[in-house]
This record gives structure tokens, C-alpha cells and sequence, in this order.
């Protein structure tokens, strides 16, 4: 029998998962809270300011000490039978370390500097530099930027660089490579550097075609970048599935296997999910359903679709361009209706049955039939990424009368996320690309059946669920078999290891019906204030003017 | 000195006032509650159909011989120094007499029959009556429907009417008048019928130039009715300021007056109040805000004005046309908002600080400046009625975000209805009748400091409240002074008698300007979706479908 092990490195703990690869049963997992969590309060001496988020990269290093001795003494399964690892982690999360892969916070000079600690992925400290690299690469870079959404975020690579550069210049001298953390992972365990095509493409604006960033444009931003790529920035972009390496007899030390395992390059979290329930060839498209939403959908050709966040040749299977959108919020808009709309009644009830509001509200809402509430909302609340790609659009809500309840206006924005979902899959299929298959994998996806259920009529397609509780891990170990040879391809390894539930969503044909009549609607209002009018800007011009004058005052 | 006496029958109690007509002292006031109320379970053996509100005439008889020797005696006044009384009335509040006044529903055969008694303004029983009059009137009296607001209410008369000839032929046919219960208290004073013009037009669509309905129209609606106006309706109709008789000794054992007191027409409750805050002479807007919104203004001439819900001549002023415009919720509105949006943690910090929940959110709104939220909502929750009379529309509230506060959507509905406001006076400006004052009476008037400086600040003019706590027995004290000859008429009248309240909202001359960017956005969605888009239509048309097969099932 062989196994392999994929480490889903999240944002406050690793899991490690043990998976047989004759016919895919997770033998065991294993859980390392990071000790050091996220650092958002002081380095040292140091307070951080609002916005910052860090972590202890030694955490890390203490999760593969901790998780892959424990699975393979939990399953019984000897370290020689382990022929693959592999790992995802969150990005961009990235850390100066020197050429023999020290963390420069972990070296005397930069213990209590916090630029030398890892940036975690949702580390704001950067926005003026990404705004200031928008605006560059609207005028040196336009193509790039538009295959990448229009905008760069200051959750990015070269963004937390540069805050690197500007705040503390002694750091970014001293480091000579700046790395993804999950990178860094794979060079301790293998000693040798690689770059996950994914990883590269989505927070370094890599592109098989462009490569990375202009000298001209990273110049522009300051001299000093101008030669950062291939210098302090690894260059050597790897698709993913490829072996990264084998464990070094230091990297055996570090975690319990073997030297010569294979090690795969390291993917992001949230796209090792797709694997994992069988998403990999052409047609079959994955939501990722959370706070925000993904949709990921993999293709042969470089095609021109409106909207999307990106493109990336590798990022998922060797060969195939990886097609990334998004809707820039989901679960924060219900969580924000939660929050701000519904009635104390409402809140006494659910207690009193011992439930969430969420629940409250959907066990009331899921008897609604669809039309029936006369209500439509554009799920705009916090722009729209696809197909708009505008963040000065807000939300609407249409139809309310003195009868509407707070169930129907509820219901009304889940609707308004299930058509945005449509907007981006018909972007998709007007680009040329053909979407058959719905899957969907996240903590909404697994909890919400009326939502779910509203995106199969919505779209008129059917909906699998990723079936496996770790679906992050179990991808990275799909890739780590893939990378030992085992499989010959993510396909073939898919056919055996990905995993979904026996639950499939269908569309129900009367509620098609309907919600093709209401989606008319939605779209006439999506283009009208997202595109023809600028109603909405307006109105957040006003509102900044306000605010502004009020700050001044 | 010399006295007038004004009684203001609500829909549950009467209050009487006394004024010295010198300087407008109110020297005293007395409220009688109706003994049977509103009367909606049943008429001895019949239990009433939902919708029915009836009343007994003799509560209105109690509430004559109870307050009136009340008022004299609380404030010393002989009964001969009293030149004058008025009465102002609910309406369309209709009863069936006999010849001699006597009530239907007072003599033996008809005691328990419910159509003999009082339907009150709020009876809903004739819905199906109104609707065939708005469809007939749309063929046959185009000119006429358009001129009182494009839909007949079922709270009119003729709709009311004709309920009870369909449903008891027998009280019909026994009824020798059907007559407004203000215009019977008169008949009941002074021996003689009258019609006052407000009512006559604004509840019987009656019109200067075109006089009552046609007999063509009454016929198609039912042959019995066809010779209705002169036989069972008194055609009589006479403007307000008239002196519709003199107390009779019958009369004068009735209320305590002397035979001989000159008695003036009666008018609408809501219309009285008009001429108490001084809104005589054209150029001055009343609005008299509540559950929902009334507009008056007078104007010598007979314009052609937008969306208007009535023109009536001799309604308010002898010679001059009083325009009604409407806004179909405003208290309504924020009513729903409070039941169906505001949150716990609100909830209970307003009953923690002992105020209402409308009275936190204020003090929240009231921080806001212009602008500030960037939302904006069109206040259509219960369609619109003036300019577009159109009940086929329904809300919107558009420039949410995740940061979006209740007290902020709270707000924006407020001024959603200032900008309506807006709309309307702009409606009147275009027409050709000046909006040169406004002055404001009602609930929402007198306790929301807040909303009131808004309609200023978006109507970019000053607003003067109404003075009087009983400014509709104070307005019922002027007609009956002028009827009596003390003043030759209600403008010089007004400048003794009227009163205002020391505040004046003035607009601030920094939120004008905001307001009048939102105001253009207002409009723009005002006419997109109140005129050029059929949206908000087929929204309903799927509603109405969905919950028609609903019921089916």
C-alpha cells in the first residue's frame, strides 16, 4: 500500500491529512494550532499599527514536527510507504529570508523588527502602495492588469514588498529572497526554491505569457524593485503537479518521512479545494462559497472573458489555463443583514428554538416561493468584482412594500448572489467557454441547502458538494501523489482520490422558470447601474465629499 | 366680545373649542369619546364581514349636547355673545336619513340592519364597487378621474353608495338621502341641508364646471342610480365660508345655543386645519403630515396641474380652487421600518434609555450630515400618488454597503419622502401655481424635528407648523365667525385667528446645496422607474402570479 500526505496550512492552524492511494480513504488527520496565532498587537517593543497582521514562521516549521508524525502513527502507516507530500497554504503570505532559507526575524539584527516577520495574507498594510501600483499599471501594464481584475490588491506580493521597501529599507536590504510562506515550506523540507504557478500567477501577477511585472513598471514604483525579479524574487514558475523536489535529510528531520519523497509545488488553500472533488478537467466549474465567493474553471486556451480576477497557465492542472472570478462578498452580505436588519422578535425567536438567526431567518425563508416576495436586490454591497470588476458600486433592493419581511429581503439577496453566480458562468460561456457541471465546496456551501438549492434553479444546473471534510489537504496530497509519479496526471489521481457527497442539487423546473423571468430583471438592473448609469458613483462622491469636509472639520 | 364655536368630530371622539373672536384667545375646549366607537364585530343579530366601520349617529348627537353648554360654562361665555359655530367632519363618512333627518338605522324596521348605520371614512366593504367606478370612469369620465387622482377609493361616496344598494336593496330604496354625517349635524342645527364643496368634491368627485358624476356613469354602474344627484343626494353644494342656516329652537335645545347663531357649512377634519395656521391667500402650501401626506394650496385659477388628487372650488376659500396633492405613506413608511428593520441591540438600548425606537433612531439620524450615508430610496412602499398616481410601484433603497447603519437606510426613507415633497411642488410651480410658503401640521409635524428640517433643507424653504393644538376646531370656529358676518371673509378672519408656532424651519444653506444633488438622483430614479421602466410592473405581475397559484393549490 502507498500514502500520501497533503498540509493544508490555514490562518491559525495546519491539518495534516494521510490518504491511501489505491482507493483514497483519509486515513488520518491531525491538527497544530499555530501558538503564535495572528500578531496584530506588538513585535517586541514595536505596536503595530491598525491593519497589520503577522505571524511566527518557527509555527510553522512546529506544525510539521507536530501533524505528520501523528498521522502516520495514527493510521499504522510507516514512513516508507508514504511516497508523496504535498502543500497548500493562505496567500500571499510572505516572508524575507537569507539564501540558506533563515527567516530573517529568526536571526539576532531582526528579532524585533515587524517587517521581518511572514505578512499574512490579510495583512493591511499596504493599500497605498497598491493603489499607487493600480494607477502604474493602468498606464504601463493596462493588459496585465485587466486579466488580473483591474485592480491590485493590497493583500498582494509586490504591494507588501514595497510597504517593505518604504518603512523599513534596512530589512528589505538584508533579505535575500523574498517568498511565500508556503514556498518556504517546500525549500525546508526539499532545499530547493520553487514558485507554485498558482500562487505566482494570482498574488504576483505572474502570466505564462507576460511573465511578471515590467522593470519599467516596478521601477516606476521605486528603483530600488526594478531588479527584483530573478534577484529577491524567485523567478523559476512551476505548474502545478510538478515535483518541487525531494525531502532532504534535513527536511526528514524536520517531519518524520523519508529522504527522497516527493514534494509538490505549494498551491493556495482555497484552489487546493478543487482537486480535491474531482475539478479538473475542462467544463466543470468550482464555487468556492464563504464570506466571499470564488469560481474557478480550468480550459485549455487563453480565452478573452469580461470580468474575470485572473488567468493562470498551471495554477490547477499542467497544460490548463486556470480561470479565476469572484463576487467580492456573499456571507458578509447576510451576515451584515443579520447584523443591521432583522427585528428583536425575530432575535427572541431563534433563541428561544435554540438556533442561529442565519437559521431562523432561512427556515422562514426556504417556505417562500420564488416571485413570491416581489423583491429583487443587485448584491453589490461590496462592489462587484465579476463581471464589472468596480468597487464604486453599491447595493440596491427593489419592491419592498409596507408587507415585506425581513425573511423576503433575506432571501432577496441570496437570490441577488445566485444571478450574479449566472452573470459570471454566461461570461464564461460567451467568452467560449463552456461551463456544464456545477461544485461547490465551503462553509456556506455546506450549510445552506435553501441557497444552494436557489443556485441550481438560479443557474439551471446541477450542483455536487466537495465531499471531503478537508478538501484542502486532501488536494495537496493529490498533488503530492501526482508529483511522486504514482499518477500520471491530477486526472487519473482525481478519478481515485477526489471525493463528493451523494447529496446533487437539481434545478427544479417550475422554479426555473420563474427565476429566468426575475434574472431578466436582475440583469437590466446589473448593467443599468453597473454599467450605463453612474448613479451609484455619484452618490459615493457625495458621500466622500461629506466625509471628507467632516474630517476637516 | 364676541365668540365663535368650532367642533371637530374625529373617528372617536368630538372636541368643541371656543374662541374670542377679538384676538383668537381659546378660552376653552371639551372632548366627548363616542360611546360605541367604531363599530366592526356586529349590528345586534348580524356579525360584520372584515373590512366594515360603522358608527352610531347618536354619538354624534351626545357629543353636541355634552361639549358645547361645556365650553360656555368652562369659559363664562353666554351663549349669546356666540355669533357663530362651525363643524368639521371625518369624511367620507356617510349615513341614509329620512326626510326629517332621522337616521335609517334609528327607526324600528332598520335598527339591526348594518347598511342603515354610519359607514365610517375607513369602511372598506366597497372595494369591488370602487374598482367598476374607476373602470367605467376611465371610459366614460376620463376628464373627471384625472382631475381626482386616476383611481375612485372605496372610501368614496358613490362606491359606499352603491355597496348598499347591492347588498340591501331595502335600505336604499328606504333611504330619502344619503348624507355626509357633518353635513347631517348641520341639517340637525339649522333645519336645512347643505353640501359643503370640500366634501362634495374630494369624497363625491364633484366639480365646478363639470358638476356630480354623469347619469350616463351612474347608470352603467347601476340603473338605480342613475337619477341619484337631486332625489336621494342633495346637488345643493355650496363653498366653504357660506352660512349654511341658523340654529333652529330644535337646534338650540340640541346644543345650548340661541335660535338664530349662524351655522356654516361643514368641511373635511383633515381641510380645517388649513385656514387655522393662516393658509388663506395663494402661494401657500399646507401639508399635513401623518400615516400619510396631504398637500392643499389655493389658486384663483383652474390649472392643469400633475398627478393632483382633486381640484375642488369653494373647498377651502369662497372663489379660489383648493388643489389636494398626496404622498399614499409617510408615517406608514417609517412605521414598517422600525417593525421590520431595526435590530435588537437598537431595540433594547431605546427601551434602556425609555424612549420609542422612532425616537433612537432620530437621535442617531439626526448626527447624519446630507449625503453622509450615500443612500438613496425612492418612497414608494405604498406606490405613489402624486405626481405619478400610480399604485403599481414599490420601493427602493439603493447605495448600501457593509458599513450601511440602520439609522442611516432610517434617514434615507425620510428623505426619499422630502424629495417626494419636492416633487410635488415642483409639479404645482410648473403648472403655473407658486409654492411661495409652506406650513406643516399633523403627528409627524409636531414631534420630528428632524424630518422637518430635512423637507426644508431639500425644498430650500422655509416651513411655519400650525399653532393651534386644535387647529381643526379652531379652522371650524373661523368658518362659522365668517358665516355669522363678523369678518367679511377667511383671509381677514385668519389674520386674527390663525395661529402659528414661534419655530420656523429655514433651510441651511450648506445642506441645500448637498440636497440638491440627491434630489437629481432622486429623480432620475423617481421617472425611471415610476414612468420609463416597467420593473417594479412585472415584478408584481410575478408576484401576483406566484401567489395566485398558491392560493390554487
Amino acid at each position: 500500500m502507498k500514502y500520501s500526505i497533503g498540509i493544508d496550512f490555514g490562518t491559525l492552524s495546519a491539518r495534516a491529512l494521510l490518504v491511501r492511494l489505491s482507493d483514497g480513504a483519509e486515513l488520518a488527520t491531525s491538527v497544530y494550532d499555530y501558538p503564535h496565532g495572528v500578531i496584530t498587537d506588538r513585535i517586541g517593543e514595536h505596536k503595530l499599527p491598525s491593519g497589520f497582521a503577522l505571524q511566527h514562521p518557527e509555527d510553522y516549521l512546529e506544525a510539521l514536527r507536530f501533524t505528520v508524525p501523528n498521522v502516520l502513527s495514527a493510521a499504522g502507516v510507516s514512513a516508507d510507504d508514504v511516497v508523496g507530500l504535498g502543500v497548500d497554504f493562505t496567500s500571499c503570505t510572505v516572508l524575507p529570508i537569507k539564501l540558506d532559507g533563515t527567516p530573517l526575524c529568526l536571526t539576532p539584527e531582526f528579532s524585533d523588527r515587524p517587517h521581518a516577520f511572514v505578512k499574512l495574507w490579510k495583512h493591511h498594510g499596504a493599500q497605498a502602495q497598491a493603489d499607487r501600483m493600480t494607477e502604474l499599471s493602468l498606464e504601463l501594464e493596462p493588459e496585465r492588469l485587466s486579466i488580473f481584475g483591474g485592480r491590485i490588491s493590497s493583500e498582494w506580493l509586490f504591494p507588501k514588498i514595497l510597504e517593505t521597501l518604504e518603512n523599513d529599507p534596512e530589512v528589505y536590504a538584508a533579505a535575500d529572497r523574498f517568498i511565500e510562506a508556503g514556498d518556504w515550506i517546500v525549500l525546508r523540507l526539499t532545499g530547493k526554491e520553487s514558485y507554485g504557478a498558482c500562487i505566482a500567477g494570482y498574488k504576483a501577477t505572474w502570466h505564462k505569457r507576460l511573465g511578471f511585472p515590467k522593470r519599467e513598471l516596478l521601477r516606476a514604483l521605486n528603483p530600488e524593485l526594478e531588479s527584483i525579479v530573478g534577484t529577491k524574487l524567485n523567478m523559476n514558475v512551476l505548474p502545478m503537479g510538478s515535483k518541487a523536489g525531494e525531502i532532504t535529510p534535513e527536511g526528514a528531520r524536520l517531519c518524520g518521512l523519508r529522504p527522497g519523497t516527493a514534494v509538490s509545488v505549494c498551491t493556495i488553500d482555497a484552489h487546493a479545494g478543487a482537486p480535491a472533488a474531482g475539478v479538473t478537467a475542462p467544463g466543470k466549474m468550482m464555487m468556492i462559497l464563504g464570506t466571499s465567493a470564488v469560481h474557478l474553471i480550468n480550459h485549455p486556451e487563453e480565452k478573452k472573458i469580461e470580468g474575470l480576477c485572473g488567468v493562470v497557465e498551471g495554477a490547477s492542472i499542467d497544460g490548463l489555463q486556470t480561470y479565476e472570478a469572484g463576487q467580492c462578498c456573499l456571507g458578509d452580505h447576510f451576515d451584515w443583514f443579520v447584523k443591521n436588519c432583522v427585528p428583536e422578535d425575530y432575535t427572541a425567536a431563534a433563541r428561544s428554538e435554540g438556533i442561529s438567526i442565519h437559521k431562523y431567518l432561512r427556515n422562514k425563508a426556504i417556505k417562500l416561493r420564488p416571485g413570491e416576495s416581489g423583491l429583487i436586490a443587485l448584491d453589490f454591497w461590496n462592489g462587484n468584482r465579476s463581471v464589472l470588476v468596480d468597487s464604486q458600486l453599491t447595493g440596491l433592493m427593489l419592491g419592498m412594500d409596507l408587507n415585506t419581511k425581513p425573511e423576503e429581503m433575506y432571501r432577496a439577496l441570496i437570490e441577488a448572489t445566485a444571478y450574479g453566480t449566472r452573470v459570471i458562468i454566461e461570461a464564461f460561456e460567451d467568452g467560449g467557454i463552456a461551463v456544464n457541471e456545477l461544485y461547490a465546496a465551503g462553509g456556506i456551501a455546506d450549510k445552506d441547502e435553501m441557497l444552494m438549492q436557489i443556485y441550481s434553479d438560479v443557474t439551471g444546473r446541477e450542483i455536487r458538494l466537495s465531499g471531503s471534510p478537508q478538501a484542502g489537504a486532501l488536494g495537496s496530497a493529490m498533488y503530492g501523489a501526482v508529483a511522486s509519479g504514482y499518477f500520471p496526471d491530477m486526472e487519473s489521481c482525481g478519478r481515485v482520490l477526489s471525493k463528493l457527497k451523494d447529496k446533487v442539487y437539481r434545478p427544479i423546473p417550475e422554479n426555473v422558470i420563474i427565476y429566468d423571468k426575475l434574472y431578466r430583471e436582475y440583469k437590466w438592473l446589473y448593467y443599468l447601474f453597473g454599467r450605463e448609469s453612474d448613479s451609484m458613483k455619484r452618490l459615493l462622491a457625495i458621500r466622500e465629499q461629506v466625509r471628507k469636509q467632516d474630517r476637516s472639520h
